[in-house]
């Protein structure tokens, strides 16, 4: 006998808990389908030079590589890697369908794979659920992302979140601000742990960075106009802190305004977007508005980012096609639904457990379970004969409604035993009848048939 | 700019696509569900220990093997590997699970990934779709996944196929009338390829592994009783063959009557299922009954194949636990379908395509696209103003069948321009009269509203 264990970082989905997904995966797609967006799916598989050098140093380092197979590679070589998201595949996508329409508008939902340490409600493989409109710079793509993000959360009845709104010009115009403008990687890498290490922690990583001390003092100096984040709503915010930035910022100041209108006049309420000039977010493809969302309660980190990636098609093609995109977190999600809502989940494997009491009953028992099948209901077949009361506990234990079974009696008079478990209603009948009994899981108000 | 290419044997499912294979999976799993199966997930990437050993020397070779990373591993060394198929996982979650109910009826619908040379119709990636009874030794269990089979491949509409079913001990008893029970793996490989290399080649193959030449003679003995694989109905075929077999096959033939008394109590037609004594399916793991089903016509090889594997959770476990299942195959199932029912999947992304003439209709544009999707429509918004021609181009390029379109006549009006693309019919509206429209894509007998 061997060792019998999962992988470091990687899940099972046992019944209750898949139903758990599913229900929110449905809810999730349901939303993005009425938003017009259309279905992608690309390989677990991709070749390693198209997911190198997209994601920046520590994401490349996180890249699970798969082994050559035979055809030549050398012992231990490497050409392949698992997606470690959704969005270069979807570039590389585009660049290989030249016939696509464009914009295309696509949702995407599929498993992605990073070497990350595992920890506390962190994965190696874990779902993501992405929309991503490709070809247009309008404001009005990053608005519907806001806007989608919104519908859906707020169908799975995720009350308290709110968005942080960001633009990668503004944390550019911020480096300029802080006399860093050809340090901005430092800055902006810098800046993005802040909610983590504080103003502290940013200043130490400035420095090490080789950054002049005066240059985090700089940079307060203009965040300190919105005061701390999320303060402001987030007009006014994002007004308080363009006074304090070099003319290049005032573009990507104006783009916000317009994705912030469009968001309101697509049904995104007033107050959820906050304007957050700290926020970077970590992938290095970004190159226009960033945001994410956050829950108010409980505390479990963002659980939707994007934001716009104007130059990553071009990686593949050569031209730039303007793309903005968005990504729901499935796992935190569910880990806020569970807190807030309770697990749910306990759904009934099916409506009836059919069960035969010895072997001779067998036929008549398959056959009236082909019968309830034939007519939609979903059938549990016991393939064991078992005696009653074994057939009422599996029935309970499955949470199933109703148990049928056939006894040599029913055999012998071509009927069937029905059990209602809620209440230990029972009749006798031909498997015509059946169906009209199994109409209620509970007892009705008057008394049963 | 670099190459851009898909990793060998991969592929992309553009929406079309998609939509075709969402409509075939929905169905399966919607079969799947009415035969009381519980929807289980695991991760793609297991330990290679529990992947390796259980597919056969070929099988083995397949596997993807992922590097390890960091955690001081060596370079080049691996200790994961990419799921080869869905059954040995499943015998890892009863394994490392025992609290799990049994009998556990689960199905399972993910990739798996084979290192397999491409070829057409073949893939590196490519989906399963299984169901498994795990915990039942009975034939009632064998006789369910014939059923779930043929419910699933009717409702795909898929009229002409047909099931072959034989039973590992009647291939242990062929070998010992060819005087080579010592030698069943030998016999069983070499006979597993009959159907593609003939009795020569099955001579052949028997040879090289060391056979006598009487051998072969004996065997085609017994296997003559029952003519041409599949002429004889599957119950006469078993009695014709029985009758030659050693003692030993006796209990495995009755196995397979049982199956075959299930199968028709379960509503399987008389005459789908066929006995062949030469199927063998390839897997190591098999203990019991084997089937495949086969396509009449176009002729795409096995469509679907599974089997009794008694012994697998016990190669995790210790101690056995009884085991059947059967697997659809998604790609090739989707292959006879466009064969004989054309491609299909050309359907709309949205119901509405709402669109700007200019930027200062945007905000009213967007208010009536926030406005139908608020009551439930898909709707695409073009997110940057176009001329008259291009929004019909493009409703007309993704098959939508409405056009609304905001000008400045409508914005200063409050009112949006709606077109039906099939007929031309149009009409000038307030939001809130607008869903009354969208009920027909194709003019209604009478004149338009």
């Amino acid at each position: 006998m061997q060792k019998v264990l999962l992988a470091r970082g990687m899940r099972d989905f046992l019944p209750d808990a898949m139903r758990r997904r599913r229900r929110v995966i449905e809810t999730v797609r349901e939303v993005f389908e009425r938003f017009g967006f259309e279905p992608l799916e690309t390989p677990a598989l991709e070749r390693l030079e198209t997911l190198e050098g997209k994601y920046g140093e520590e994401g490349d380092r996180l890249i699970y590589r798969v082994l050559k197979r035979g055809e030549g590679g050398e012992e231990g070589e490497s050409d392949l890697g698992l997606r470690y998201d959704l969005t270069v595949p979807l570039a590389r996508v585009v660049a290989m369908n030249p016939d696509l329409p464009l914009p295309l508008r696509r949702w995407q939902i599929q498993p992605v794979w990073r070497a990350d340490r595992p920890q506390r409600g962190r994965f190696r493989e874990f779902l993501q659920c992405d929309v991503d409109v490709v070809g247009s710079p309008s404001p009005v793509a990053d608005a519907e992302c806001l806007a989608v993000v919104d519908a859906a959360l707020t169908a799975l009845g995720l009350g308290a979140f709110e968005v942080r709104l960001n633009h990668r010009g503004i944390l550019r115009a911020l480096a300029e601000a802080a006399g860093a403008g050809d340090r901005e990687t430092d800055v902006l890498v810098a800046l993005d742990k802040l909610d983590k290490v504080g103003r502290g922690g940013v200043e130490a990583e400035l420095a090490a960075r080789g950054l002049p001390p005066e240059a985090a003092g700089r940079l307060w100096s203009v965040l300190d106009r919105a005061g701390p984040p999320g303060a402001l709503p987030a007009l006014e915010g994002l007004s308080a802190v363009n006074a304090g930035l070099p003319e290049t910022g005032r573009t990507a100041v104006d783009t916000l305004r317009r994705v912030l209108a469009h968001a309101a006049d697509l049904g995104v309420p007033a107050g959820r977007i906050r304007f957050d000039p700290t926020l970077a977010r970590g992938l290095d493809y970004y190159t226009g508005a960033v945001f994410e969302t956050m829950v108010v309660a409980p505390h479990v980190g963002s659980i939707s980012g994007g934001g716009r990636y104007d130059r990553l098609v071009g990686v593949f093609l050569g031209r730039d096609i303007p793309a903005v995109g968005v990504s729901l977190g499935l796992e935190r999600i569910l880990a806020v639904l569970e807190e807030t809502q309770g697990a749910g989940g306990e759904r009934p494997a099916a409506r009836v457990l059919v069960a035969a009491l010895d072997e001779a009953c067998l036929p008549a028992a398959l056959r009236a379970a082909a019968f309830l099948r034939a007519a939609g209901e979903a059938v549990v077949i016991a393939p064991d004969p078992l005696p009653m009361r074994k057939v009422l506990r599996q029935a309970d234990q499955r949470r199933v409604p109703f148990a049928a079974v056939v006894g040599p009696d029913e055999a012998a008079a071509g009927t069937t035993f029905l059990r209602r478990l809620a209440d230990g209603a029972q009749w006798i009948l031909p498997a015509a009848d059946l169906l009209a009994h199994l109409g209620e899981d509970a007892p009705e108000p008057g008394p049963p048939g």
